[in-house]
């Protein structure tokens, strides 16, 4: 849906989104103008809360019903602006955000994993105009969390350390990769990253859960989330992108081998063939360069 | 590129492409206009043969050079042509080609792993018109080929049965999900697919490396590949897709646990922050309805 003129996300168009769950507002009632922030349940869900949760097999297949939750957190009134042109203070939002809804929806202990994404464009998968994330919470641990939390752990048994903590160290030794630093996080473009302008955020401060970050870490990320995305948008000329926070299973106790990050992936390759058929990717962009042209871009 | 003005891989700019490998020709020397299929090396190469195969640290970090071989399969020597449009025998000769390419390359002990891809359209990720598909052959089994293979023996382990074979069992007899069959192949939209319309082709006869399928096998999947494309190309509307052959690893002896099989992917839905999250796929088509829709289609 392209222009403000039926944008469903818009101030004063609350009634068209089900009821919020969560809003950030300098006044107004539930479900009125007055908000900041909103989150509201997704109109089209992958998954929803309602019913029990049920295995059963299929013949040799295995099925579950999609018991879960989808929602939708609009990260401003104003239908024009990008994640990169609001305030300070509200991109930190949709992190607070992120963490109030991890805290309610994990007291369901039917879900095990808590995912925030964001599709930026229409390449990106975006099939609304207006800035807004998604969360999606989950009956199972996926695929790629289980990946990213063993191989971690199998280097923790190895080296006695979070493979994350020997990044954030060698990186900030080194330089060349790095895009922004501060006192509580850092962005780099990773090494032998799938992507052209990969770029990975990481607290500096070992923890497995988003959630239990401190306000400083939290506050801290939405800054540097906004510098990143300004930087993005000026050396790439607004690409779209995705992004996306890695953090532990909500119902298991914090990991030592597992560090949650944000990743953030603009789209300019097109993934095919060799990728699917392979799980390797081809990328024409050394990490150092996208870091450097990301670095000494003016925002 | 767009038009056959200054396709590189038309009859009669042979001069335009390194000097092929291979060659199914009329008449002609190599080289030279009189070819039905061509394979020459890719000008561009994601990796090369030359050199020596190392590997070292950078820190923490692992990195090895680019030793491989990335080959382009020119399918005809017409321009305007899709796979679809080919001859049968066209078709065939593709996995003749890819067949004599392994058994070639595979001499080369370096070499590993070797995937016959094709993207077909623009958002598929094919950078030239005419039609033709792409083998890399690397030094390493790649990730999903070892997940892949893995997961089977797992399956195996446990059952002393391979899990396509039980695959290919259930399906014939639920034949909900079967798209076509014939006494060699078995065409099917698979259980819990992560694309829509997204098909497999199997030989119902157990065999890990597909450079060991006897003739009739090799001949049907040529029938079959081009009435599936066919079939798509009118259910679909001419769509962008990804076809990848998934094989044993060249250097490993035949394995029971794996069967080799193809995959064929429309590009139908944008692949967007929960799935690089996840790993899961939101799939809106049940394989139910893209089989009865592809079955159906008269071509």
């Amino acid at each position: 849906m392209r222009g403000p003129a039926n944008c469903p996300l818009c101030e004063g168009r609350e009634f068209k989104t089900p009821p919020e769950v969560l809003s950030y507002r300098k006044n107004g009632r539930p479900n009125e103008p007055g908000w900041t922030l909103r989150v509201v349940p997704n109109k089209f869900p992958a998954l929803r809360v309602e019913g029990e949760l049920s295995r059963q097999g299929e013949g040799m297949y295995d099925k579950m019903n999609g018991v879960g939750a989808h929602e939708v957190l609009i990260e401003t009134p104003a239908h024009e602006l990008s994640l990169g042109g609001l305030l300070e203070k509200q991109v930190e939002d949709l992190f607070w955000a992120f963490r109030d809804r991890i805290n309610d929806l994990s007291k369901d202990k039917r879900l095990r994993y808590i995912i925030l994404f964001k599709n930026h464009g229409e390449s990106a998968g975006a099939s609304l105009e207006h800035t807004h994330s998604q969360l999606i919470a989950l009956p199972v641990v996926p695929k790629r969390a289980i990946d990213e939390i063993e191989g971690a752990r199998k280097y923790y048994e190895f080296k006695e350390r979070c493979v994350w903590c020997d990044v954030v160290r060698q990186e900030l030794d080194d330089g060349a990769r790095v895009v922004l630093e501060s006192d509580q996080m850092v962005a780099i473009c990773p090494y032998a990253p799938r992507f052209p302008f990969e770029t990975w955020l990481l607290p500096r401060a070992h923890g497995s859960h988003f959630e239990n970050s401190d306000i400083a870490t939290i506050q801290n990320l939405g800054a540097m989330t906004r510098v990143l995305v300004r930087k993005m948008e000026k050396v790439l000329e607004r690409p779209p992108y995705n992004l996306m926070v890695h953090t532990a299973p909500v119902q298991e106790a914090s990991m030592p081998h597992f560090h949650w990050h944000m990743e953030v992936i603009p789209k300019l390759t097109k993934v095919a063939g060799f990728e699917w058929g392979t799980g390797f990717y081809i990328n024409p962009t050394p990490p150092e360069e996208a870091a450097a042209f990301l670095r000494d871009a003016r925002v």
